[in-house]
């Protein structure tokens, strides 16, 4: 489906390599913003700037909006100022304030010079609201028109506005001091009398956020409700941006990452999987790594209470990672199904009952069938005790590691903490040193102390 | 942020619980179709069914129209075949043909006397499109317009159709034939010349898909290109609906559950995992679990292999669990950075051996970090000798670990099968053998077998 996209592309990669001007030229103009970016994304920062600067202003900006926040901050670090200077002044009001966040502290006064005195009042207001909250996400750019005007005036503004506004579909109606009254979309505005006031036709009851919201709220509310544009507004209900659905999309997206990375225990990436630096991925995942090897130490003292046990069934620990694993791999399954569920909003705390009932029975047919599986091999390998003991550890495992990874999501939610703590390897962990000491525990019961 | 709406819904519900038909009537008309639909999936079938009866015909249409598939199925099964045809007649073309594909096929035949004949054409054309394809995604309801025409007459075409198109903010031009020509949004159009030409205004590169094109695909470019609509077209090139950016966030959301799923090797669910039964869940949890046992006993045989080393070390065995689950963690956590990072189209095939070299480093880092962890406490607990096999062999197995992770996403595509069947089960449990065999086989050579 995108195959016809691919090349256009690599014949632009092809040409950069080969410093062909004249072929850069020919491929960049066939190439969307969105595809230059990527390839902006992709290559080496110099490439990244040579690149952009063959293309115009227009073209630079859009290309340059839709790079991953640590790009720009890195190809920003790499342009002289007046360069910089000139791209700032091309951008629309919210990517500018996106693109003076990513700028040393020290160089922002010096760009401002670049940009008349309202556009720096607007920039520094903007910039102001910290990365991940509605206000950083949405664009000052929307149709506001007052709520006494009429039908003709407003598609008036409307074609006056629509060259710079990000939508136009979506009017705002705003009371004498800036609060949002109502909104009315483009649909209902052409069916209206031209001649008729505004307010007739205005829907009163509208959805909004406040600046501090955070972003992945208002990407859901965007998505429950399928909204073209969701307005934003300062504590005082005065309006001050609207977040589009496009924006909403790319949240949902980066959210969705930060939950399966999550999953696993690994902190939110500030960029891009692919740049980033082995130093930031370490940092990122070392963390719970660590903290769950203190955590097994305590499953290494459980086993050496078994010491004479393990002595006299040296067997037994031929079965001891299947079991390891098996416990894990069911209590990361439960832990997933509970956590996006409750990402997504299916599951909820009040069902915990019905969903315990549930994963009991479903983990007990699981670990029974896993039981029967290793009952054959396990006689055959190690006799039918030790093989007894490892099918009855294995449906007691695998019901401890499904019970774990449903309700620890739940216990942390009712913490006031983020059920996706609940991760795969914390689940499994936790399952395994459950799991050991139960397993050891059991063979002791079931076939005796060594004389 | 949701708070405000949280309460009419537990006034809903309270009023359902004392059969309150007053209370429901007051507390439905408050509600959004998407937030009756929310209590419909989560009540029970017959209090959803005595939901839906206390709605007008749109409002039911529009809430239904919102309820998931197998949610639909379920209650269409409960519903006479009057209601189910006054339901099927009020919704629109889409979400009829979503309701169709629900109905047993025994009883398609009866409910099509309650649509037109045109209707029933309709219907049987876009029911025989398959789910999960863009022709199952797609409404027919699209502005199309004679290429042919003035801005003018496209202006009074879409205000007779503002009612029950999709969207009127984008408007389609076809040849004769019924093929797309090109597209102009509203923005566009109430700036053009009112008696021009329409054909001097249109955008003749379109993107579209073909009616089989995968759903997720679809949601990609939406999502890639910040489209409002995506025109889908049949083989020949006629417009047949197009999908909006709406149902291209749906998509995403159920892919991005779908692909959680998958990385802890659990099969597709039909539904919501809040209302999956027992059986499916443990239908769609079995498969690799089972597998997986059978790959351990593999590990089982390898560690049989160091019996006379085992019982000669007892204490080798506490270390067990804690390398055992070091390395699935680390691989479970490389493979998540990739298959991720590969459907988010971040990561490249051809990006491997940069990947591998900054994977290498991380994750000896990983590991001489979690060596050190534990050299301390294992020298305490089992003499300097055995520690130093542990924290030695923790560097290894989270160096394999990490490169299995790593590298099994990048071979299965390579063997074009889907990188997400690099499961975090999957993957702890291939790095467990070969780690398990690892320590073993390096405490025999460091330590020496017993006399």
């Amino acid at each position: 489906m995108t195959a016809h996209k691919a090349s256009p592309q690599e014949r632009l990669q092809q040409a950069m390599r080969a410093s062909d001007a004249e072929a850069i030229r020919a491929c960049v103009s066939q190439l969307h913003p969105v595809d230059l970016a990527e390839i902006c994304r992709d290559e080496m920062p110099y490439a990244a700037l040579a690149l952009l600067s063959f293309l115009g202003a227009a073209a630079r900006a859009a290309t340059f909006t839709e790079l991953p926040p640590e790009r720009q901050r890195r190809l920003a670090e790499l342009m002289t100022e007046e360069e910089l200077g000139d791209l700032l002044e091309s951008l629309a009001p919210g990517a500018r304030a996106d693109l003076f966040r990513q700028v040393e502290a020290g160089r922002r006064q010096g760009l401002l010079r670049y940009l008349t005195a309202e556009e720096q009042r607007e920039l520094e207001r903007l910039a102001s609201y910290p990365e991940g909250t509605a206000g950083a996400l949405m664009t000052p750019q929307f149709v506001a028109v007052p709520e006494t005007a009429t039908v003709q005036e407003v598609l008036e503004v409307l074609q006056q506005h629509s060259d710079e506004a990000e939508t136009i579909y979506q009017v705002y109606a705003l009371d004498e001091s800036g609060q949002l009254v109502g909104t009315i979309s483009l649909r209902k505005l052409i069916l209206a009398r031209p001649s008729a006031p505004l307010a007739g036709y205005l829907t009163r009851d509208v959805l909004t956020v406040e600046v501090a919201a955070p972003q992945e709220g208002v990407a859901e509310m965007i998505s429950r409700y399928d909204l073209l544009a969701l307005p934003v507004v300062e504590a005082d209900g005065r309006l001050v941006g609207i977040v589009t659905y496009d924006d909403a999309m790319t949240v949902a997206e980066e959210e969705a990452t930060e939950d399966m990375h999550k999953g696993m225990s690994i902190g939110r990436l500030e960029g891009s999987v692919r740049t980033a630096r082995p130093f930031e991925l370490y940092r990122k995942r070392v963390g719970w790594l660590v903290l769950l090897v203190f955590a097994n130490i305590f499953a290494g003292a459980g086993i050496a209470h078994f010491e004479a046990t393990i002595e006299a069934y040296i067997a037994l620990v031929f079965f001891l990672p299947l079991l390891v694993d098996s416990s894990g791999n069911a209590g990361a399954q439960a832990a997933t199904l509970m956590v996006r569920g409750m990402a997504t909003g299916e599951v909820r705390r009040s069902d915990w009952a019905r969903l315990l009932g549930r994963e009991v029975a479903v983990a007990l047919a699981l670990g029974l069938t896993m039981a029967l599986c290793i009952l054959g091999i396990g006689t055959l390998r190690a006799g039918p005790e030790i093989a007894s003991v490892v099918a009855i550890s294995m449906v007691l495992v695998v019901l401890m590691g499904s019970l774990i990874g449903m309700l620890l999501p739940l216990g942390l939610e009712r913490l006031g903490l983020d059920p996706a703590t609940a991760s795969a390897p914390l689940v499994t962990s936790l399952a395994d040193i459950v799991g050991v000491v139960l397993y050891f525990a059991l063979a002791t019961a079931m076939l005796g102390l060594p004389a």
